[in-house]
């Protein structure tokens, strides 16, 4: 079960850092960038595909062992069509072979046999994608969640559901209504948990929840106490290292904080790069995320 | 814009139907199936991808000049890996080349950065999926449209953004607090939308609402006079034609009536498949589609 394997997974690296794989094109260390300047169409988006695969692979490296997870942002190999896919499907395999753990952002939100299919592509091992979860969007209600809850008791795979984000905008429907909507998503995520929740107490059916002050954080984990939070917002999107983990569970487990350009992206790494030894630059970013949210 | 583009071409074949290309691979006619049945892996899903290349192909230049639009639903291209997003972007070379509009059914939503690379892989000429509009998630709040509502703004792409679905666990969230969530963001997109409106009254920030009975219907038009209504849950998710465009507007613009399975998938397609003229029968069921339709 994923609440089992990530609460595995944390203890053995003693921390609960997650990378996040957003290959942001314009921000590759140059000699990665030079690679496709230039081009156009698909020749640009098959070079652009085969420097961010080399990249994740010395990223994937250098992380393996010091962080829990990888969660790779599914738009920005989307932005390179068919091949930013066939990159993204190796980018997993290496994943795995290192014993990452891999949490898919694709934020898929649909009913049915649609819901089914972003499910099986996903959350099966021999789909496409082969990841250990993926988050998931609860505008269109339960029925939106529950072809992924079926795929996760099958396969022992997980979802974060977007219960609470930090962005400017995110009130408007998040809070709307008296109880906040999103307590009614955290409530049928409670419900929902349960039946997916094993020996360590953790879920299954995780939350996104953005890093926020203390009183909502308590809020929630008191509504969802085995919940997995997915934390983003962290460094480049501006959360507080304390207000991060302020939905931590008194055992150390609950809360998975991504870094993306905090770790990924930093002039220092290009100079790295020139260097020869990118991996190294890497693996002590890598390093000084996890010992900020050591568990 | 997107919004005038739509009423031209709604205007040019005299109907507001959609057909959505959503393959299922279990339903495609058996000659197709054969292809892929039995394989696994890779080979599967290359094999699936071009079978289902094929039958685009067929059903594409079928209904062009039939019907208005074609909406490609994203998840059975996932499940299929980068082979079926490959298949993806051929089956929008075919559809553009034929002078179908393209409805990209992605259901996609984030922000910042991520959501700017998903509107530029769908909404720009030289992204790798290169469709007229996307349909967006709300949920994560205003700021999940604005970066979609820039690149429609700068490429004459448009967005149909999930206002008011009719699955069973819909009202959930839609229907949560007063007014109704529903309301909050049709009246954002009645905002946004005003200054993407062009000289038919049409908008290219449009809405996604399913097929309902009058009032809530009334209501919408009311307070979205612009909005193109992209309106699935016809015959198989079982709306009644009468529901589906309860939102229509006086000039006979404003709903967008999918079909999917109607069309593609009945048992009769399978003999016309065997008699070597599967092209006949759908161009058969998507003019009956388009004349339960007409605008």
């Amino acid at each position: 079960m994923f609440g089992e394997r990530m609460a595995a997974a944390v203890r053995e690296v003693g921390n609960c850092a997650v990378v996040g794989l957003d290959p942001h094109l314009d921000k590759l260390p140059a000699p990665f960038r030079e690679r496709y300047d230039g081009r156009s169409g698909l020749d640009f988006r098959v070079e652009a595909a085969q420097a961010v695969l080399e990249f994740n692979r010395i990223v994937i490296d250098a992380i393996a062992g010091t962080v829990c997870a990888i969660k790779p942002q599914y738009a920005f190999y989307e932005a390179l069509g068919s091949p930013g896919f066939a990159a993204l499907e190796e980018t997993c395999d290496l994943a795995r072979a290192r014993n990452l753990i891999i949490i898919a952002d694709a934020k898929r939100g649909d009913i049915a046999s649609t819901a089914a299919a972003y499910a099986r592509s996903i959350l099966t091992p021999d789909g496409p994608f082969a990841a250990d979860a993926v988050t998931v969007n609860p505008w269109m209600g339960a029925d939106t969640l529950d072809p992924f809850i079926d795929v996760c008791a099958a396969t022992g795979g997980g979802i974060f559901v977007l219960v609470r984000t930090t962005n400017p905008g995110s009130a408007l429907l998040q809070h709307h209504g008296e109880p906040a909507a999103a307590h009614v998503v955290a409530q049928v995520l409670a419900d929902k948990g349960a039946s997916l929740t094993g020996e360590s107490g953790m879920s299954s059916i995780g939350a996104v929840v953005g890093a926020m002050t203390g009183d909502e954080a308590k809020t929630l984990r008191e509504m969802m106490p085995g919940a997995w939070y997915l934390v983003p917002g962290v460094g480049a999107q501006g959360g507080s290292a304390t207000d991060a983990v302020a939905g931590q569970r008194s055992d150390g487990l609950g809360c998975l904080v991504n870094s993306s350009r905090g770790v990924l992206y930093a002039p220092e790494l290009e100079r790295a790069v020139y260097d020869d030894d990118p991996g190294a630059w890497i693996a002590a970013a890598a390093k000084a995320h996890a010992e900020r949210f050591s568990a």
